[in-house]
């Protein structure tokens, strides 16, 4: 595996693994970063709720999504700037940088003024324009794999990223389209440690959009960091039978808390941690 | 099958299949829109040359790209507003109408001052901003299908530019990805019928960009004339050699001029025609 | 597109399309066969009325399983010698050679006393003891392609037959399986051309496995013929709601007649002939 | 998910998982078990120096194909009986129970005769007859996944051999065929606790023919134990460049002792262990 066109992000042998820093969190580095909320950004007490508990418990990283892709224009789209606020006034209460998906490029320096990582979404992976524009500030983005989207495109897309002046790429497996359907994607293992090599690029995992089912995302979450993953990004919600998006994947807040600390042994039995 | 959320392009039992105009052409009519040109407008000269030939052996849209979606930043980008300058021109010394790519919702408006017809490519068929916007706006939308696109996901990308107020909607078959490698994607005749049968919306089939492969391209435009699509696009290229993207798939002069007949004899078999 | 371990089976360039006939049948000639029948052999007057009718409306081969490939153990799984005999019968009544599934080793004598061709599944596509079995005797062999078949390994399987002493391989397009699941497979049009430019051998279409739906079969049958396909294989049933397997795919008589005029104009359109 | 045919392996709310033996070994324990050795038993030197060696490290199963699937009829196919005998002599050498491939049910007394534990390889995973024949017999068979299988085809060919009367059964995620070919296959890490949780069966990992490459193996390795696979099979050769098949994919002795350990870390996180 060779990818030509990979220059600015290659890493070259010898090179040791990249470290992107967002706030007082580290990407790459020996933690294993847990990032932890709802997938969708919807009301201030279930958004608070959500980032005190996962907080409390371990994670070092507050998610929720303002805008949301959905397939189908009638469904709930995300609240937009006044999610943000929300999602701000939460990481600002309990200390948790945010990372929030951006979908267009003019919406970047708006996202930009309330979230610490943008997230660009698997629609969205060869979305050129807004990944230039990304390129074109500084804050750490992270890009997720598209459904169909090969190593070697996913390296360039990070690569579009860097060559319009922004190198602090965080990529994101969280499952491709394959004929199985028993799950809602399939989660590639594998890629996690050839992706850290080609590159040096942190790799999150995301086993809750990977699977599309709460029961799955523990043993998912946990291959993905004894293959090497950097950050584990789990969709959390108070009350996931009232989600507005994705209610099958959440984890309730008991499903997090047992998960924790399993997470973190394997981290150990691979000479990381994550507590 | 059965695509719950679309409701302003279903097709209802009954209802004939849509009619889209864009100038002087029809698509879902009798006729099967032959679409031609280069993959890239690259030079005055090739794109005025290519404009030329497909006209007056039978095409009746001109396509060309001023903005391309490439894997890697490091490789020719398109023209920008340059190329759809060049575009234009080229059309009116031909008569044709023009079919281009936008990529991004703010350039919507530059790229609709120029073409006739605006191209969604397969990486954006789930970029919902540029949906939108080209849903605020009363020209076509050719909608090509995402590489890992389910028809389902297709039409509901359709039903966001409608929803947005835009019902004139053309769908663009351009192969999906699958694990044969043989050819660039797989196309996938079977759809189009089912497309055509669930929105009544016309479906444009591109064998260009579907086997990236110029031989194959006969077999496949003859295809899906067979299967029921009411307009083929394929890349033509004065010196396919010299193209700057694309050299692969593009078809000759020669080899256009050779097609054409076929096309047509196909068509006429199934009850169209094309000349 | 190069098959390195294509040695016997190659098509040198200059080559002509190679010809394989069973009984009266030739494939790969200037003729486009039509081989039609039930999908499973299920009593002797359900065989003999399909037989009769499409024999009477322009059928050249019979078609009809005795030994079916059935994911669960708990459905029909055929009817066994039985079949093979109704299904000779059959043939014999209407002068319709026959084309039958085989699916282990040691059943190739018994079905070779009955049937004209031998039919390999998609799911044994790969089973070499078979292959080499079938390779051992001179009747042909109609090998599908595998549900994740690539060309490559389609045509080495091919190979495979050729190796063990029968070049007589006659390939089967079937659809392959990819993401989408709005139809059964993904009829793969493109590659009907590719496995003729490099094996020369003759290529059979099967729309109604391959999109798994009746009202799909005509769109498909066409395209194949169009892209170049040598035969075309449809399941047909005297009362497809009484089908004890893949009713949805079975064409009445009535589609059937209606389909087999459409499938000849198309074929003298690229021209060949049916009727 | 819900498999509606999987009647005799399906798992009831409160069943505890299968364990099956296989001589000593006993698959869906507390422990995880490690099968080691080479791909193909190529000489008696090869295969005695590779049991000698995984046993000493650590693996309680010894692996090595004397029938080998190979694409091409114009490479090795493995030796045959005199290999079958060669892994014989080495795993009694050793004290190893042998996992070997069967290619077609006239090869099941033979191969019995010598192994402990029937592998079926991905091509054969609805090879019917192969499976109603080792239904017939004791001995546990070990199933690997299609290349194509969904779940719900992987359960029911289980159910397939369960159905002829032999019920002992051991799943084997071998890597399913993606778009994706910077790796040879994608491992799907997720599949390993569904089909745990619907069908109680143990599951083994294959991460050599999974990845197609001997730096992935160990960061797959590591993931399906961390995701609850029961055992774990690995292709260790004694000069992987010398291999007749899938050198790339093959550890060498310093790779395997290095991996060991690790998984038995990894094992004692998840609440097992290996060693």
């Amino acid at each position: 595996v060779d990818v030509k066109d990979l220059k600015l992000l290659a890493r070259k042998p010898g090179d040791p693994p990249r470290e992107i820093k967002a706030g007082p969190v580290t990407f790459g580095g020996e933690s294993v970063v847990l990032i932890a909320g709802p997938c969708a950004v919807e009301t201030r007490e279930q958004t608070l709720a959500a980032a005190r508990f996962v907080r409390e418990k371990g994670a070092r990283m507050l998610r929720g999504d303002a805008y949301k892709a959905r397939s189908s224009p009638h469904t709930f789209q995300g609240l937009g700037e006044e999610g943000l606020k929300l999602l701000q006034e939460a990481g600002r209460a309990t200390g948790l940088p945010s990372v929030t998906e951006v979908m267009t490029p003019e919406d970047v320096p708006l996202v930009g003024r309330y979230a610490d990582v943008f997230k660009v979404g698997a629609r969205n992976f060869q979305n050129f324009a807004l990944l230039r524009a990304l390129g074109g500030q500084p804050k750490p983005v992270l890009l997720k794999r598209g459904l169909a989207g090969t190593l070697e495109e996913w390296l360039l897309s990070a690569e579009h990223i860097a060559a319009a002046g922004n190198p602090n790429v965080i990529l994101c497996e969280r499952g491709i389209r394959t004929f199985e359907r028993a799950t809602r994607n399939t989660f590639d293992a594998s890629i996690i440690a050839l992706a850290k090599r080609l590159s040096g690029l942190p790799v999150v995992a995301d086993p809750s959009h990977a699977t599309g089912s709460k029961e799955l995302v523990e043993p998912v979450a946990l291959a993905a960091v004894a293959a090497g993953a950097d950050a584990v990004m789990v969709d959390v919600h108070p009350e996931p039978a009232k989600a507005l998006c994705d209610a099958a994947q959440a984890l309730t807040f008991q499903d997090f808390e047992a998960l924790v600390p399993k997470l973190d042994r394997v981290a150990r039995a691979v000479g990381r941690k994550l507590l």
